[in-house]
């Protein structure tokens, strides 16, 4: 079955949204009914389906998970790799490694606010890779 | 492939069951080993699979996500749509909006005390829509 | 389609890494292109895929789940089953039950660093199951 690799160039913490990506995706398969499985390659970041209305929804989703996990917490252990490397391991295991959205029509079914995005969670710039895979 | 979508109206926040309609879709498709995805369009409410047991587990869980993601925090902007909207969505973001579930002998492989919910985060009655697909 | 269970024993709370074993059942399915679904069966402990390079990463998760969900919060009702109990589904929630990673070249598209991990949060050993399935 069709299956991709998107790349995402991020430029520090933060949603980007890349649901035209996989709109084009699915719509190329030529798939009517089915099932897209989207997958990060990544621990350091993570996905989110949110709404893609209001820009300050993502920047308010941001300010939780900043407040929630904050660096410099005192008992943290993993350190070496810099003070924002293990506050994102954490949001990204608060948040999602993989989604599953069924498609009908040739569409993904998503609803009339949401919108696919990878959540960045690391200050220095990334290249992201997230595998796109169609079943029936 | 089968594909369903179920309507659940819900009466404010708190764990609402869909094990059986989820249950009933499975074993009328006729399949019997394959995979169930359930999809929420929706990004104020979100998915959860919890204990159908005792009713104190979901009455805790809202409790807690109540607490981490209070209403009226003062940093928040999004606060256009009223004070509940801007946590549904942190809520939603912390939880789930797709789950696959493995079909075997045409039924879900549920462990024994797992139900099927959908956490509803608004305080309104909402209308809302959960796309089930089964791929093979 | 290929469909497995998995049966890990636990030993209190942490990490269990079970990516050979997922690595093992997609390489035996001969399945070339695909998706891996994996299910736990549980609503006490859960999945998780994170960095399987420096185990500090994981004590520090199982650290801030610990002070995020500590035992003992006053106002939870569901106490019968012991102080570590509604923590532990309140993790659950928090965590995954289920993943999909897709298959190319007949393996699962992990990056480099990511490994599959089952998340115990119970301090009593457990026998938990981990269902695995394959769709084309």
């Amino acid at each position: 079955m069709p299956q991709t690799t998107l790349t995402l160039d991020t430029n520090g913490p933060g949603l980007l949204e890349f649901t035209d990506a996989a709109d084009a995706f699915v719509r190329g398969s030529g798939i009517d009914t089915g099932l897209l499985t989207v997958f990060v390659r990544h621990t350091s970041c993570s996905l989110l389906i949110q709404e893609n209305a209001d820009p300050d929804v993502r920047r308010d989703l941001d300010g939780f998970f900043r407040r929630l996990v904050p660096e410099g917490m005192d008992w943290i252990s993993h350190t070496t790799e810099g003070p924002d490397d293990m506050p994102a391991h954490i949001k990204a295991a608060l948040t999602q490694v993989s989604l599953g959205i069924p498609i009908a029509k040739g569409r993904m079914v998503l609803g009339t606010w949401q919108g696919l995005y990878l959540f960045e969670h690391r200050r220095a710039p990334h290249r992201r890779e997230i595998v796109l895979h169609i079943s029936a």
